[in-house]
């Protein structure tokens, strides 16, 4: 595990515009910087409304005009021919609790900064591109303090409602509306109609570092079974009550826990993963044997047929489970999506632009969500990775180097410029 | 497992004294109600000022004085020689959340009964009994809200430290000393001093019920070893994070709970008893790898050879867990107690009276920490329990027959009489 705080951006090693990009990304870890060298900005959360802002006089000094839709996505937009779509290009702002600062900031700026280069360049132009540019910041991507995940980006595209999303409250029952309207950020309407979409984003994993590999080129994205269970036991004495009595909660969860590592553990390394990121206690009193437990409970694989052998495990662990505490298990919700694929255009557009740029690239897939899995499934989307230092993510010590982000913002602004030409279109 | 919600207290069953303490009990079931029958009133909380409000209307109706102590422990005093020091009978008003009825509150109204009839007798005589009398009302003796449990007759018997109680925060960040001001319950000095001291409980176990047995004398406590753990691991990303990397404290924290249940079920059964009531997971994110989770371990025998085998058994899985899941378990906090008696004359009292009254008694060891228990270490303490329906205890479904209530406050009442006239003095 890498250890200390990650190095600072050093804009003085990069002239021109790569240095005013690592500047502003260096301001940019100042908004809700942790003492561990991360950030915590969640969705919502004061420290988002500050980034928000700052990243709004950003684009309109650029003479981009800044509008946020009806659920908080913030779009930074320029039109070079009136009625026509967008290209959009972007990540998140928002983070996990004690995160690292490139997850989703690094995409967003990047998103800007090539808007910005190629802004300037067309802006002399006699000849304006095929379609509009906008920048975007997707409203709470990670699903700390409101669920689900990717939430912003999941109404965009038509696969969560408006009123359902604006009505989730956080844990201390404030909504996502409340949120929106204390941090300036509850707009209306759908936002800008896309007619292509682009995504950089940094790898959280091994892979591109362990191989040398400048970019990674998603082609498609791992499928993942996530699961709310509700484990039901029965309120009694952690002292006098016998164990034979006993309708114990949390022992089902914990089983339950280690089931699922031991389900990852039965198939060949790195080919399932599982977890349980979320777990609650009722009563969470010291001396009463808990009546209730809520936890999230995930599967993922890249191969469809050995997620549902998992899944299959997993039902088996919780029949055994269920005899072995006496509680009873529930399975309160879920959210699942298969393997799909990035439109290959996409994926060939940019293993031409990484070339183009004399850069190493590679074909990977994505094992976490990201906005562009619900972009791709309503427009041609283009993702791409660059490196992670030792694979570490959702941590404080999530880091990429100066000299990988300016490469992954270069090969970014040939993609979205050759989006914007249409050079993806039919012919 | 009883179902449905508990039967209500019947007064018109019982003519006379008992039926006036049936009224009040039934009264004291309203204040905190929870709609599955229970009472949710944590110490310090607005359920808790108003009970304790209540009680002194009723203490003040029957020319009890009352006065709180610097810890909120609430006395009802009545001075029968002045200067001399007095039998504390009490328990406890405080609940667990959605807590059964009897728990602590049915002696705490035993007490106040048995002295109210105590009171009325010897007004009218020429000769007054040996000591004073006190009916006591202990401050958060659950410790679901503010901890440790056994909170203010740990002050009261030099346990703990008056200053270290006051500042101890709830999860919210309210202090004792706040919650105690702002229900009317913030005293000051050390109470009253005690000669002996009385509690009757409900028996939160089957054994009575089982042998049919009115009355359990409670001879010894079990040892009790509870341990604060903490559990470290790293953050990272639960999707893409592979299972080689992760340190995944709530798979550590898992296991140790599913140790704990191992570890009783090694030894004969009934012998030890283990649990893990109180677990919080950071940052409890649906996508995040916890990096930390705080949990409280009880280790409970009445054998302290088999306790401190238990103790070495849980040793050797902290060590296996640290391998195993890649995690550091460290012991943050420890509460201990070994088998402590209760006097041999309380015992040898309280079992006379029992007989006295036509009732059946039996010794029975208490399982779970009582305020008597600390009593018991400074002054000799009688401690008796009355029958529990199917043992159920913390938990909405608690359930003492009114016939066994009212038993319970006879042989009380008789106990309290023999301990005012200094039956118990050495001769």
């Amino acid at each position: 595990m890498f250890n200390g705080p990650v190095p600072e951006p050093d804009p003085s090693q990069f002239p021109g515009p790569d240095g005013a990009f690592l500047e502003d990304f260096a301001t940019l870890c100042a908004f809700g910087a942790t003492p561990g060298g991360g950030v915590d900005r969640q969705a919502g959360s004061p420290a988002d409304g500050e980034q928000r802002a700052w990243l709004t006089r950003k684009l309109q000094d650029q003479g981009f005009e800044v509008e946020f839709d009806r659920v908080g996505n913030q779009f930074g937009l320029l039109e070079f021919q009136p009625g026509e779509p967008y290209v959009l290009v972007g990540s998140h702002l928002d983070s996990q609790p004690t995160a690292g600062r490139y997850d989703g900031a690094y995409g967003v700026l990047a998103a800007a900064h090539a808007a910005f280069r190629l802004a300037a360049e067309w802006r002399g132009r006699e000849t304006a591109p095929r379609y509009n540019l906008a920048v975007v910041n997707w409203f709470n991507e990670e699903g700390a303090r409101f669920k689900p995940s990717m939430m912003g980006s999941s109404v965009y595209t038509g696969k969560l409602r408006p009123e359902d999303v604006l009505t989730t409250s956080d844990p201390s029952g404030v909504t996502v509306r409340e949120a929106l309207a204390a941090t300036d950020s509850l707009g209306q309407g759908g936002g800008p109609t896309a007619a292509y979409a682009a995504e950089i984003h940094i790898e959280q994993g091994r892979s591109l570092e362990r191989d040398g590999v400048a970019i990674g080129v998603v082609d498609s994205n791992w499928a993942a079974n996530k699961y709310e269970f509700d484990v039901g036991g029965e309120q009694a004495h952690t002292g006098s009550t016998v164990i034979a009595d006993r309708h114990d909660a949390l022992l089902g969860a914990s089983m339950l826990v280690v089931a699922a590592r031991e389900i990852a553990d039965q198939f060949p390394e790195g080919s399932v993963h599982t977890s349980v990121g979320q777990l609650d206690v009722y009563p969470n009193s010291p001396v009463v044997v808990p009546s209730r437990v809520t936890l999230l409970l995930d599967l993922r694989s890249a191969d469809e047929e050995l997620l549902a052998q998992a899944d299959q495990l997993l039902l088996q662990h919780i029949e055994r489970i269920e005899r072995a505490a006496r509680v009873t298990i529930s399975r309160s919700g879920s959210h699942c999506w298969p393997v799909t694929p990035y439109q290959s255009e996409g994926v060939e557009l940019a293993e031409k632009m990484a070339a183009n740029c004399g850069l190493t690239y590679t074909g990977v897939k994505t094992l976490a969500g990201h906005d562009s899995t619900n972009l791709k499934d309503v427009v041609p989307t283009v993702m791409m990775f660059v490196p992670s230092v030792e694979g570490i993510s959702h941590h404080e010590h999530e880091y990429t180097t100066d000299r990988d982000a300016v490469a992954g913002l270069r090969v970014l602004t040939e993609v979205v410029r050759s989006l914007c030409r249409g050079d993806l279109d039919p012919q």
